[in-house]
């Protein structure tokens, strides 16, 4: 069984990359999506082991001190984090994992897990991304505008990831996300037991010549 | 128009690389193949300009001084190189150019050029390998022989390359190809241009606010 790739997708708020994923998701059974653990408690409707991994602060800070997070963060008050088990467990089943998670998140993982590919989606102009930000009708102007002072920010930094996509069509997003990530199988660091393999093999057949 | 991607395709002899960029550039009309400028005479079915560029040594050692080649070599008393202005010339009408040349060259473009993508043709195992080589039944055992040594030689370098693509069945082998050479242009290093036009877009919105 082939290990599966790691993938991190981040990108502004409002680039669509929930519905990037769950379309992606839905279409190819080879993903799995990383689940986040938190401190904060259940919503309405939210499932343990879907939504979240529910977690107290003790037994958050016992997975902080046992290396048991790939990265984590505090947001108002609550820990985040993603739990490595889960991940470890799918990667090996061959799943390909994506882990949704941005910057600050993406630089822990990719420093420590070199191998580990990262995608960052975007509108395909920043008319668009204004557009999607306000178009979506569900956040007053202070948001909108806390949220378009964070996209500045995240422009800066969007040079530091593997790859760009552009969410201008859904199903060409999803089709080339996909594309993507099945070229990642072929990087030669992937197939080094393969190579392996083909060297003793040829070297044999030399030798018993 | 976007740039295209310069790829190098090496691979064992016997792995079936000729077929394969055949059968993908029957398929898709986004490719180029570099042509290689040569001293040796035409041979009876060669075209200029199509099989190669045939050159005087005078002619090809001014391209050298003039460092118009990408990389050349000797060969049994000839030069063969590649000339940068074809590349070039189909790069910028938005081909990705494949060259189809092996490790010491492969190594001097890449140094030169780190934005080439290289990608390694195997056989899916030294016995298929072996098999291909004798199975051609065109060559007598001195040259298979010569050949299994070889490649026991390209083994041990296999890991240099960024890519390893093997080729089993050859239409998943020639898709698989297509699909790694469209992932490419979604690297980040590709698409700096983009980058800066959606920074320069979200920051005057932030700041026309």
């Amino acid at each position: 069984m082939e290990k599966g790739v790691l993938i991190i997708l981040s990108g502004f708020s409002g680039a669509g990359k929930d519905t990037v994923i769950k379309k992606l998701m839905s279409k190819y059974d080879n993903y799995a999506l990383s689940i986040s653990a938190t401190t904060r408690a259940p919503r309405v409707g939210e499932t343990e082991g879907v939504s979240y991994f529910y977690k107290t602060v003790e037994e958050f800070e016992q997975m902080i001190k046992e290396d048991k997070l790939y990265e984590y963060a505090q947001f108002v008050g609550n820990y985040y984090g993603t739990p490595k088990d889960y991940v470890n467990e799918q990667l090996e089943l061959g799943k390909d994992v994506i882990l949704e998670i941005e910057l600050q998140g993406a630089r822990i993982v990719k420093e420590k897990n070199p191998e580990v590919v990262t995608i960052f989606v975007t509108p395909p102009d920043a008319k668009s991304l204004k557009e999607r930000l306000i178009g979506r009708g569900t956040e007053d102007m202070a948001t909108i505008n806390a949220r378009l002072r964070r996209a500045t920010e995240e422009a800066q930094y969007m040079d530091e990831y593997d790859y760009l996509l552009i969410n201008d069509d859904l199903d060409i997003c999803v089709e080339e996300l996909h594309t993507l990530i099945k070229s990642q199988h072929f990087s030669v660091n992937r197939n080094i037991k393969k190579i392996n393999h083909i060297r003793e093999g040829v070297k044999a057949f030399s030798e018993g010549e």
